[in-house]
């Protein structure tokens, strides 16, 4: 084992292969980028195939290759079990599977992990009975579970390298040039797909609405496609859109949304000019409204809002409360129609967005983000992936990125939750270093990391209650008593990368 | 010494360095693509630097190194001559520089190939005293001439390896996410300059125009810029615009151009959705006039145009005539504009106009392209780099991606300039090989290359004059007499590379 440096045992073979978490920036050096095995399409060839299943034998995909979809489709996307389905019943055995993240709807990945078609998982995310089946030791091989950034970041290093890119597009012409904004199932920004079409050997393009030459806007071109397959439907609108959460109505919810609100609005950084962003939650929801008001009030513009986009920031667009929306993927219908729309509404990658080993990732120009947690310590360490029972049913996402990168990250979250206790000792799970988190605000008030000595000064007149993080802990063991240690097995089924690569933590077998 | 395809000598270094021309495709293979060493940029730094000087000297460039350019700015390019003029201050020596282009303005290299600067060019294209003193032998190393599209495919492949590029851009933010359509001087597409920032080690965004983050539309994202300077000014908008030519009131080409477009409206390849590149020439823009007349008459619309674009194009696309533009380069103010205000005018890089390398460029679903040419022999081989004295002064462009890529070339000249035969028996220099060349169009009248047979039969109810190339040939030595050899010296001034990467022939000096 070797003890990491957010105090977690990490046994020694994973140590071996991918170092172990020391601090924010000590892992982000010069390299040299991956770079993909390229077959050139000369004037004659087409690239439209007639099936799903021509597609994977003309790209050759075998045994223990490495596949990779995207998740803009979230619940309603129909892609990956399509071509799993296609796949297995070829008989090819023994793949990684790389999607940008999984959800509820790919349940049929048990099959194919229990029938050897899957052997290797990385993803942001496990949900559900997936996440279940891989805490309770389905797999041989742990899941590496990356941050969004992190993902990007193990692709352009080839930590990942996928052979094939299987991505869903809304539409497509028949050369490939795709995007996500026209067709019948619209996701908006394509940008976790961005990437795979770069870096991936070879790339089908899946799509519904396949338009004539040149589709545009170009989300994906064709320089990076080796095929394109029309099916009859990619996805689901409705589940698609399923990402979006409404605006809370939880008392204790909107008592954090606000005192979020007044954190941010008193900080150093609202001012004209500010960056924000604000997540997906019913609470960050609620902040984005409160947020709202208080620029309208203030007379205060936002130069960008950044992240997984909503409808409330689409608004804020339309009314001129923030300049420019950066677009890494989108939550709704409204949002991704937007992107199509709007010229100050800009689609980029997930390298853009927030992989630390890019020349400069926008979150790096982020003022404040608004981050929810299932669990923070009093090290200010933060878990959004396994639950209060130890098993995976989240994911990383964006949440260690912009938490390292943004001047100031706020963790929302109630106190406890039913009989469960947020604010504790040690999370299960570190997702996220204390060491790049600045506010926890709970529902009766805030803790300030005493890493961030500025803020503290500074907030010596914030009108909300201020505790120490041990505080909080109290607070909540008091209210829910002390939590009961999870009883986990010795077998890893995760392996958790810090977006630098290195492990952060592990999740054991429940 | 090694005779090619095209019966060029090629000496033995260079062929065995380079390879030399067999095929139009025959060398269109797979193949790793580059990559580049990355400086990963952290939340703390800035990229924005006080001047060139200090971005030179924070990219370490050193001796032997290669840095590059982009042409966009044509004759008010004020960046080349900048940078080259600090380099060369600080003492640097021996650089292999790679403009995607040369122009006229860019007369003090001569200064820096004297002294040691500048050992090694790599271009498009060489103008005026520039092309004179190279023909003239000024330097030791051959200057290598590729097409758009083979410059695309050298960086690619890693036969161009940029070490440092430095990219005028008309608006960029601090963090480096550029434009051409912003600004005050605005080029349009930054087609050229994509390529060189999406695979150089460094990349320096040199502008007049720095605005707020994020900039939009991004051309140059900020994940390929490692450092941005300020300068009062980056071009001149008058040289700028100087690519653009005015329609020909000349008859000659009026009737050249009449022709030609007969030849398209009468080609198997008219008809609603096709597509054609018409070039920048006098006589080209006229043809762009004719055809305009032709579709609007016939009631047939073109699904794009391609290629360096004009205001003649914009005209097309704004008149519902052509569905989209498909723009690496823009030849005049209006065009530039346009790109930023309409929608389906699509900037593309030089790897997705015309890359024999790429996954599919966007020649390879071109119909038809019409080219100029200084000459063109009785093999269809045709040269537009060397004039009738020997002397290098022309550009490759995209003469030999878009021959080799579209359905149907054609090239267009008169038949004779002055004193000078333009259809000769073997010309000086051979740039596009006759196996990609499909009708030549003069004057007098048309020759269908007898390769296609298949135009020759759907064109014998043509209301053209048609002749063999031989005729043509005897009809311009009739009317000047046959051109006196030109007396060429030993050294090999200029290697041509054809796009695939191989030599289709040398230069030497005069």
């Amino acid at each position: 084992m070797v003890k990491n440096n957010v105090g977690r045992d990490i046994p020694q073979e994973h140590a071996d292969q991918y170092g172990v978490y020391d601090d924010l920036f000590t892992n982000v050096k010069p390299y040299k980028e991956a770079s993909r095995d390229l077959k050139p399409v000369k004037p004659t060839d087409t690239k439209l195939l007639g099936s799903i299943r021509e597609a994977i034998e003309k790209t050759g995909l075998k045994d223990g290759m490495t596949i990779s979809f995207h998740h803009h489709f979230r619940e309603g996307d129909f892609v990956i079990n399509m071509v799993m389905e296609e796949i297995a019943k070829m008989g090819i055995k023994n793949l990684s599977i790389a999607p940008s993240s999984i959800a509820n709807v790919h349940e049929p990945l048990i099959e194919h992990i229990k029938n050897g078609v899957i052997t290797n998982i990385t993803s942001s995310g496990l949900r559900d009975k997936l996440g279940a089946a891989i805490s309770d030791g389905i797999m041989e091989n742990p899941v590496v579970i990356r941050s969004h950034g992190g993902r990007a970041r193990a692709i352009a290093a080839g930590d990942i390298h996928i052979d094939v890119a299987f991505l869903g597009a809304p539409s497509s012409d028949a050369y490939g040039n795709a995007n996500g904004t026209v067709g019948k199932a619209v996701c908006g920004s394509l940008g976790y797909a961005m990437i795979d079409a770069k870096y991936a050997d070879q790339v089908v393009i899946i799509t519904d609405t396949l338009v004539s030459y040149p589709n545009s806007p170009i989300s994906i071109p064709q320089t990076d496609v080796d095929y394109v397959v029309e099916v009859d439907a990619i996805g689901d609108p409705s589940g698609i859109a399923k990402g979006a959460t409404r605006f809370t109505t939880n008392p204790k919810e909107l008592l954090i949304a606000e005192y979020a609100n007044k954190v941010i609005t008193q900080s150093p950084y609202y001012k004209n000019g500010f960056s924000v962003q604000t997540g997906t939650g019913g609470a960050a929801l609620a902040v984005a409204r409160f947020l709202r008001d208080s620029m309208i009030k203030d007379d205060v513009k936002a130069a960008f809002a950044l992240g997984g986009i909503t409808n409330q920031m689409v608004e804020l667009l339309e009314d001129g409360l923030v300049e420019k929306l950066i677009d890494v993927q989108d939550f709704d219908a409204l949002s991704g129609q937007s992107l199509g729309r709007n010229e100050n509404h800009i689609e980029v990658d997930a390298n853009f967005y927030a992989s630390p080993l890019s020349k400069g990732s926008a979150i790096n120009q982020l003022d404040i983000c608004i981050l929810s947690a299932l669990e923070v310590d009093t090290d200010y360490n933060v878990n959004v992936m396994t639950g209060s029972d130890g098993v995976i049913r989240g994911a990383s996402g964006g949440h260690s990125d912009t938490s390292a990168a943004s001047k100031m990250s706020l963790v929302i979250s109630p106190l406890v939750r039913g009989r469960i206790p947020t604010v504790v000792d040690s999370v299960n799970t570190v997702i996220t270093p204390g060491a790049s988190v600045d506010v926890v605000v709970t529902e009766i008030g805030v803790a300030i990391n005493p890493a961030r000595q500025d803020l503290i000064e500074h907030f010596t007149t914030l009108d909300i209650p201020q505790y120490t993080i041990e505080e909080l802990k109290e607070k909540a063991y008091a209210i829910v008593g002390n939590p009961e240690p999870i009883q986990y097995g010795d077998k890893v089924v995760a392996l958790i990368e810090y977006r630098d690569g290195t492990l952060i933590d592990v999740v054991r077998n429940v």
